[in-house]
């Protein structure tokens, strides 16, 4: 009746043509000033989903703070966004993975700005890869900086917020497939997934001190860092594209707005929140009849006559 | 050790004075305009948080229309809100267990305002109740306005817009114990996970037409029809306020700035996802440790050095 | 470099083929007479799993009594069973929907029995739609006996468990969709989340009174009734079987076995659980990119070394 | 109406007495010789539930190894079970942390018996202790056991089952707030929830070489490692029975059971399921209502009357 070709997406509807109906809306959406005299720190700042979160955060009125390894790419993220918004930028180099050097990371923040209301866990790496290819050490390389890294950046700040009576926004950036697992990229489902349970587990026990635990988890938004690593090729994007209801990619700004929006006191009841924003990528992969998208109308017609005339069971 | 008393949260810090860390922040949060020229219907937005939510759609420049069973509630908060707003807010009268009202409903909005851009189903039931109590019609009343009420609205509504090719932005209100369940309000944490996969399963179904499903999960806020049949002597509220890591029940201003925020384009790329908005109280319930927060510092220190103690399992 | 046949699964290994790493062990697991003196009810046990389930437990020794609408075939499954296994199996008709006639069906196996001390909720209607073809009756057929149907069969059960003092196992077979929702089986999906929250509270509520209650969610299974409502020209099934990781559809006498476990006494510390039982098709199903299982290894050398070139993000 | 004592859970029916309806039933469930001519290999098998695990399997016919740090702990061990049994028990020295370790343990392995045919992965490291708390090196002593050392393990078989194109069953033993989180055991939380993508991720990617992966939850069973490191007072325990809904602890036995079952054929079909095990304590946790287990039936009377006075919303 329906063909391999039809049940993997091709018919009816051509795929994608109803992101008509899903335009992004970029512009920053809280109310200017939200963030006036707030600090924030964003790990993996300087690039991609980071530096649109410090963008839009700077644009509301925070002085922003930007760590991870390349301190030649914070800085010029740093001034580029300073310029912009006319809000101070700090760049500082720290590679998450190693405690003293977030410890030191977090001295110099003291130092500049004094301790962080708004945290955002960013830093992150990734790549595509089978299973039995991976070493314990490419298995370590994802791992210390998605799960060690967040850990050790969120304990610091936390502890030091707690002695200093200070209460904080803690929002990390996970992934869909955080709580499902997926092959190909294990690490980082692992790691993700542990990032999950630490912020959702710090929610409960923080709460008393001043701190909000929040998760986005994004879908597949272009950038340079998660694409060339994750889609070389560039073949994977049509078939994502294809199983994405609202039939397109997400947009940095996008997500900016949803994260400044968690960060922020419109939010401060969030807490212990686990946000997918991923176009419905998800239920759509989840969903186990859902490739039945491909039957055409004239198809069901028929479906529909052979399943009426079913007698018994 | 620690005794009965201390177990159960009355010692350290009193509970809920890190409320303070948490301050609602109650403005509309959208930029004015955000819903201009665009029509609302939320259901059960004559009370509560339908009220609420009507009320900020309303100032951000929607047109609503509001519908449940009693009318002069209904006409009497639209009235309200119009006047201050300065946008039409309509009353409709529809009993949404009944599935031909539902549909002569839809055949008055679509003459009052065209078919709606944004479509809140909140209209629920609920009472608390020891399950060998329930008979049969106390499981109906529930499930027949919180699963089958939001399935009628939605389906009709769906098979309109589609036939319209229009797209729109449906967002269902459950609650944090629709995935966990709960005794005691059965029906209702029964219904509400329905409602839960019907908007999970549209998501994916129906992003190909244009509309997005989201849903969200508030922990307690108070309102009238709520709390009067869920804590009617108010004294489950000191216990749910003691576990809530914010120190504070939510309120209807907040709920409803995230409710147009998700119904906003600014969310255009949000679909399936699904929201608690509780201020912590599901993981601080659901972890199975966090009753230590009881456990005072000098305790702990003991407890460091028995644990320290221990050799070999 | 992958092409679109290639990225939906048909290169590499044949889909399938590890199916013989897995082969169905279809023996009675528990040992025999693990049921001697012990009542069982299962309602659809004429036909499908409930047959395969109710012949396990009789095996096992257990008194069953089977209960659905079409009284003819339930009495030859009784006969058919009870002939091979030297154990009665009672018929007793039941429309599970109308409370009434569960409450007269209770009558009876009160009368025949005695209340069961094993409970299989597992009656169910289903069938593929597109959800925009659904009218409110269609929604009402499929969730009336699912969700309300075991709900009647679960309270007026418990109720008298309560009153006579007696404990009692209780199962519902769901499905995999059930959390996720899918599209095209949407009645079905929310009556099953329904069902499921529906055993999670009452495990919850019900321990007190020597309860227990647990779910079991099956992926694919051929059975006349599933597979000629869901997959009437068989085209479907290919699709499914190919993603499933152990390569095959499960067997009814391997949920037969599992179904027993749960309801022995060797479980009996097992309440408000959840098992998939699918042969791992949800995790692949809900992993973003498990479609990388079509790349070669030779295309894996080619997008490593991609990989491996990428500099900064 | 009701006062704090009573909301704690000591009116009514006295807390555990409900456990006389789920008595543990700890003889050997599945038919012997079921492990005949497998290998098992089972982490941490020394000690608690590990050594209840391998002492299942070796009387099921299995050929056991067991492997953990402490060598004479795990010789003692592998000569009482094999002593009873009569099957053999293998003791090797492995520090899962360590991958070079865990590769000469498989050299070991294979040296011995071949490769496992199933495989148990329960070592563990966990203590109770506030996160401000936390240094980075406790942080990495938890995680490291728990998410590394399962990963090295995993990997390192897998790769090598894989190049001998032998099928395996895999299971981790993870914990019932591995996803919800919890307060107070921060590291075991995370490092179990990666634990879990791990095994959910690999479910979905290796079913095609034969490999199936599944996981148990176990809630609180008695074992000297546990329970001195978590409640090493005692004073936890009484609580943690109170809203257990069967009423008591699990038993080694039990799980051992549960185990055997999922690592057998009988389970051929289960990949990627997540059992949770633990008298129903999670749901009971979780549920928002579930407290009101206090009220007594004069106060549900008393309730109900107000709820019925209750007028409009
Ligand atoms: N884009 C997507 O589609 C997508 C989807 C799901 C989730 N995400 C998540 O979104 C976040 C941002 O990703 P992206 O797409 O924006 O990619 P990206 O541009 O590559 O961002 C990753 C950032 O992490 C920083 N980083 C890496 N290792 C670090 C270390 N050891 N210490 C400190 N910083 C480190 C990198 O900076 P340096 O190189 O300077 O250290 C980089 O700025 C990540 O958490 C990612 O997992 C993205
Ligand atoms: N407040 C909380 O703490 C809380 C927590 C979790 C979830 N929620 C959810 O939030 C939503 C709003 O609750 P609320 O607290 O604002 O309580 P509420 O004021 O009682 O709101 C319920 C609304 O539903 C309407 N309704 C009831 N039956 C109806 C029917 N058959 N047809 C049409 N409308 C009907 C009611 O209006 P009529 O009487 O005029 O029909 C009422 O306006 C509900 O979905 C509730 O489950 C609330
Ligand atoms: N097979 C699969 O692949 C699969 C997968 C996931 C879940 N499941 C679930 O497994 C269970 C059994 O399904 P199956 O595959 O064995 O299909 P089936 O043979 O069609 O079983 C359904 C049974 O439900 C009974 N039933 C239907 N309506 C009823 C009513 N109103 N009152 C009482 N009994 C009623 C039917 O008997 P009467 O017609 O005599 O009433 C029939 O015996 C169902 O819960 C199904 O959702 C099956
Ligand atoms: N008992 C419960 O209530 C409970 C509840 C939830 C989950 N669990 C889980 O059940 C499993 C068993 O726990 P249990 O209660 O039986 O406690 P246990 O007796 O302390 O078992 C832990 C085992 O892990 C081994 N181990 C620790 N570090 C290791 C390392 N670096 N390398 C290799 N082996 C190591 C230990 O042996 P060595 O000291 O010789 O290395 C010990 O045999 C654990 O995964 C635990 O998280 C238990």
């Amino acid at each position: 009746l329906y063909n391999h070709h039809q049940l993997h997406g091709s018919t009816g509807l051509r795929s994608g043509s109803q992101a008509n109906f899903f335009p992004p809306l970029e512009d920053a959406m809280l109310p200017s000033g939200s963030f006036n005299n707030r600090m924030a720190l964003i790990t993996g700042g300087g690039t991609g989903l980071g530096r649109a979160m410090t963008a839009t955060l700077s644009q509301l009125g925070a002085q922003c703070i930007i760590a991870s390894r390349k301190l030649d790419v914070l800085q010029r993220t740093a001034e580029e966004i300073s310029s912009q918004t006319g809000n101070k930028v700090h760049a500082v180099q720290c590679d998450v993975r190693d405690p003293q050097a977030v410890s030191q990371c977090v001295d110099q923040i003291e130092a500049l700005t004094g301790l962080p209301d708004v945290i955002i866990n960013n830093a992150a790496g990734n790549f595509v890869c089978p299973s039995e290819r991976l070493s314990p050490n490419a298995w370590k390389t994802i791992t210390d900086i998605v799960l060690n890294g967040t850990a050790f950046v969120t304990l610091e700040l936390g502890k030091r917020l707690i002695q200093n009576q200070k209460g904080a926004s803690f929002l990390a950036i996970t992934t869909i497939y955080a709580e499902s697992g997926s092959g190909f990229v294990v690490p980082s489902a692992s790691a993700k997934a542990g990032v999950e349970a630490l912020y959702k587990s710090l929610a409960a026990e923080w709460g008393r001190y001043g701190h909000r635990f929040n998760i986005i988890q994004p879908g597949p938004i272009r950038t340079k860092g998660a694409f060339s690593r994750l889609d070389p090729t560039g073949a994977f994007e049509k078939a994502m594209i294809d199983r994405i209801p609202t039939g397109r990619l997400g947009t940095p700004a996008e997500i900016a707005n949803l994260a400044a929006y968690v960060s922020s006191n419109y939010a401060s009841w969030m807490s212990g929140a686990v946000i997918r924003f991923d176009g419905g990528e998800y239920v759509s992969l989840a969903g186990e009849f859902n490739e039945l998208r491909s039957v055409t109308p004239d198809q069901w017609k028929l479906l529909e006559a052979m399943i009426r005339k079913t007698k018994g069971s």
